[in-house]
């Protein structure tokens, strides 16, 4: 029999990728959207040939005992706007889908049985007083500015993850996902690879918040997912054990890519790649709370998942370019 | 017409020593609480007097909409359980606790344009890195220990306030209460002004766990009454103003006393009143994530609400000594 996965968020950017990675490992896929920030057009593909269910549904109003009949053998909780632009834009709306999604992911877990991954995110480190960020470290975070809602509901969530394994033994597993860029991404995305390309195909010039000089480290899509399929398909005792012996109270890895640029770096380099473009750089104020530095340190990621990134800026950013490109040849809408 | 005040936890500690000061400056006090920390007891008097209504309910299934019919000038959300043996027994119940409690406060007070006193802790500093602990500083929070349930509740609860406050405009405070103690605490509350009390009178040995040396401040509980009922009582418009001024993109006071003693201390002081007690100092080893310090800057609060703590801890040592020694020779039970 197949087995069957649920994807919260599985029309966005991330949740795209990895459903049709996991109709390609034979899932049968069933994912829940609000399309607040995700797009039909990201699973069009899928859903043409029937490979993935597709429900509109807010992740706040969904009720864990109606899909706990469904029997998911694996459970993905990507359910949250993820840019600072989107997030901040309705602060409450982030907080509470952040908080509704993982309760209901929990529940649903707990009720079934099944395997649950956890998005978290780098942002629960907050602007890190220490560099490069590993899982040990507890987070700089601002309980009251402007990116709390992102921020405190995610660092709630994993909280709620790891009482849920202590007090109900449910197999849960968390990542930190670190800054990840590739085709999909929402074009209004606000974060940097998104706003240069899209600024750059445009003609608009590009914008740098600060002088440029805050560094960040992109992942390439494809690297993620393959991280968060090793990470699932692990046995649990063997996750137990090497979370214990790391000393961690609960499985959280980090999952990014390493290498750091600075944000004028990146900027000069998609200009590069588009030398037709006619933009320039141009320099605005930094928002509230911006970090002025993240970077993963992933020797955990490695050492259990045998797992590192493949995919180099250059090549990311050539494939990215690409998606955008076709996007706005096809004269596509922003959705 | 008598003005009207919600307090959520007003069975418990703080609570009951809140309700009766509300009481005595003139208000109608209604009080919810699901009796978990709380206990009727508390406030056996002012239900005698017919002074304040209790209605037992969990704060987690409390409905805005019906609350909202009552007209309340001015809501208190006490409602948690927040010393470690209590919150860490049943930690989701701690964790949702806390949010569902500030979710109801707010929402009633965006629904009744009802004033709201949100009682925050000092505990989202965690294991603070730098002393005394002054409200800009971010905290130093595990997100996944097991102190999490309670530190990561109280964080995103300060978040939904901020941004309630930016969304909603409604009027609403915040405050960090430092370690408090005083009459009426839970005789099992398991923080260090009881526990030392509470075996020096039944004359078992009083266990300090680590060497001692970790210091507390100790906070009366009538001087916080008075900073909170202070601070309700300022016009909007200059608490807006002084924090702004200040750079808070919150209102958030500390409220405790900065008067600092080692652990060790506070035992030696509290045999020290009880000479007749055979009790002897034993050691164990500190449970996981526990501050080494904590100690508050009130800069703020001295500034805003002209307020400082009174009460001396050997005033306060002896009414809490006297309260529990009551207790004990009127045999009243352990609720």
């Amino acid at each position: 029999m197949m087995r069957k996965a649920l994807v919260t968020g599985g029309a966005g950017f991330i949740g795209s990728h990895l459903s049709k990675r996991l109709v390609d490992d034979g899932f049968k896929v069933t994912i829940i959207d609000n399309l607040y920030t995700g797009s039909r057009r990201n699973i069009a593909e899928l859903e043409e040939k029937g490979d993935v269910k597709f429900i509109k549904l807010d992740v706040s109003e969904a009720k864990a005992e109606e899909f706990a009949k469904e029997n998911f053998d694996e459970i993905y909780n990507l359910a949250c706007p993820a840019s600072p632009v989107h997030y901040q834009a309705t602060p409450l709306k982030t907080a509470l889908t952040s908080f509704y999604g993982v309760l209901f992911s929990l529940e649903l877990a707990r009720l079934t049985g099944a395997k649950l991954m956890h998005a978290s995110t780098s942002e629960i480190y907050g602007d890190p007083l220490l560099h490069p960020q590993e899982e040990h470290q507890w987070g700089n975070v601002n309980t009251i500015g402007i990116r709390s809602c992102y921020d405190e509901g995610k660092r709630f969530a994993e909280t709620l993850v790891s009482d849920y394994i202590r007090v109900y033994d449910i197999d849960a597993r968390m990542i930190r996902i670190f800054n990840t860029y590739g085709p999909k991404m929402h074009p209004q995305d606000g974060r940097v690879v998104s706003n240069f390309i899209v600024e750059a195909l445009e003609g608009r010039d590009i914008t740098i918040y600060g002088d440029g000089s805050q560094t960040r480290s992109f992942q390439f899509v494809s690297d993620l997912v393959e991280a968060i399929r090793k990470y699932m398909r692990l046995d649990r005792a063997k996750v137990k054990e090497f979370f214990c012996k790391n000393n961690l109270p609960a499985p959280v890895l980090n999952i990014g890519n390493p290498s750091e640029y600075t944000v004028k770096e990146l900027a000069a380099k998609t200009l590069e790649k588009l030398p037709e473009s006619p933009s320039r750089l141009v320099f605005e104020s930094l928002p509230g709370d911006d970090p002025k530095k993240r970077r993963p340190d992933i020797t955990l990621a490695k050492a259990l998942l045998g797992w590192e990134p493949k995919i180099t800026l250059d090549e990311g950013l050539d494939k990215t370019i690409e998606y955008f490109r076709a996007k706005s040849n096809n004269k596509i809408s922003i959705d």
